[in-house]
């Protein structure tokens, strides 16, 4: 299973994208149709690594995922972004007024919410945005786009009707790389972990207070509902500190203190220019 | 439009059920397809209220409508939480065993899915959950149910197949009474606000210490991208003090200071058992 990577997606996706732009090009990958599927690869030893989406500047977060990462007992060993820059594609030789259907993964259609208002043309979610590439060249499918990237469009030879359909220019996603729970990443200096407060006033200003009172940055914090527990909340939480490491160390003893829950998710080289909060 | 309030959804949905029990029998009802229309609705002066479904415990957050509430200059005046209980209802006579599809709005079918998984039967999202129900009655469809509330069964003469589909029975969701600006709420004890953090190290600890450090609790904390600012958030707070007390008005100068854009979205009467953190 070495150099074997499963991705969430076919061929020509982000994620294969990011396979190539993070290990290169001597891989093997498994292309799979939901991010469980990715997940069980790892646990079941059929890849080395697993490549999954975790939030796109638009967008927010993907929660499945970080849900997914509590279920699992796996690593979060790297990351990486990716500029997102969608196109509407479609087989060779039509014209744009043509195309009156167009389909692709929810989280692409939601990111050309203004485009697809303007144009007026009709949006049906499909499971993947290369994917539907892959389908539209295989099929001779006509009248109907996909949203994907460039790379998609050259894989599968089909043909770009406009660039650039996105609402915002500024649109990045943050992917992870997931591995078994041995792996150890060497120079970390970024973990993720999952933290739930204990019952009182005051709880997340406690946890809060110990990155800042240790110089400590945070770079992200995301609440998410604890199913059957109405109105409780766990965070998910980045920092700028390897959790293996000795200060990585003494900060999770006194996280665990002020914490009913903590679950860590990973240690990891930063890789994105982060906004410090 | 004194006593008309706009809700998103049909006559038997669950905005219907909450504008029964917060408002009594005598309003008048306006139905929308979508949530951009119930903020459009209070803009223009054709109802004076608004009901917006906020947060479901297995769920999450709206983000869309937090989103909504930026964009627009209204003002949330009230909350209410139901308890949601969902039932697979089709056209009377018929057996579980005739119904191979289900359609409902897709949060409702996300709070459904282990029945779907277990049942086997293929799920298509639509955009209310009451509003399919009615569609069944009216054009007599067979062997597809929807997953709605009792009251939306009864509504349209409908039957229940199978109670209490849903996942997780402390399944509730919170909502939020939304109107103009000028409106004031008496006995206020509870504040939602918007922020963002001004550009540096610790920014987060310093607001969440204001809170700590005059005893005013916080309820709840969301974090969600900035489209435009890769990497950066905005966070939505809950905190239990009317924002136009005294107290409240000296926390908000306080908080203002630390942040680099602060609005309200609104003072209103904490009606949920919270949790405090």
């Amino acid at each position: 299973m070495k150099n074997i990577i499963s991705i969430q997606g076919f061929l020509g996706s982000f994620h294969h994208t990011v396979a190539l732009e993070y290990f290169g090009k001597e891989v093997t990958l498994l292309e799979r149709e939901n991010f469980d599927k990715v997940f069980e690869d790892i646990e079941n030893g059929r890849a080395e690594y697993g490549i999954i989406a975790i939030e796109n500047t638009i967008y927010g977060s993907l929660y499945q995922n970080y849900d997914l990462l509590l279920d699992h007992e796996l690593s979060i060993v790297g990351e990486h972004f990716l500029r997102i820059e969608h196109n509407l594609i479609g087989f060779p030789g039509q014209k744009l007024s043509d195309i009156h259907e167009v389909s692709s993964h929810p989280v692409a259609l939601a990111q050309c919410s203004n485009f697809l208002k303007e144009s007026g043309l009709k949006a049906v979610e499909t499971n993947d945005t290369a994917g539907f590439i892959k389908k539209i060249s295989e099929e001779k499918i006509l009248n109907v786009a996909g949203i994907a990237s460039e790379f998609a469009a050259k894989l599968y030879g089909m043909e770009i009707y406009k660039r650039g359909v996105e609402d915002d220019l500024s649109n990045f996603t943050r992917f992870l790389i997931i591995s078994k729970k041995d792996h150890v990443v060497e120079s970390a200096n970024k973990t993720s972990i999952m933290i739930e407060l204990k019952d009182k006033a005051g709880a997340l200003a406690s946890v809060i207070n110990i990155f800042a009172d240790n110089l400590v940055n945070l770079v992200k914090i995301e609440s998410r509902p604890i199913a059957g527990k109405p109105w409780n909340y766990r965070f998910f939480i980045d920092y700028e500190l390897d959790t293996n490491s000795q200060k990585g160390k003494e900060l999770l003893l006194k996280l665990r203190e002020k914490t009913s829950s903590l679950k860590i998710l990973g240690s990891y080289k930063n890789k994105i220019p982060y906004q410090i909060i």
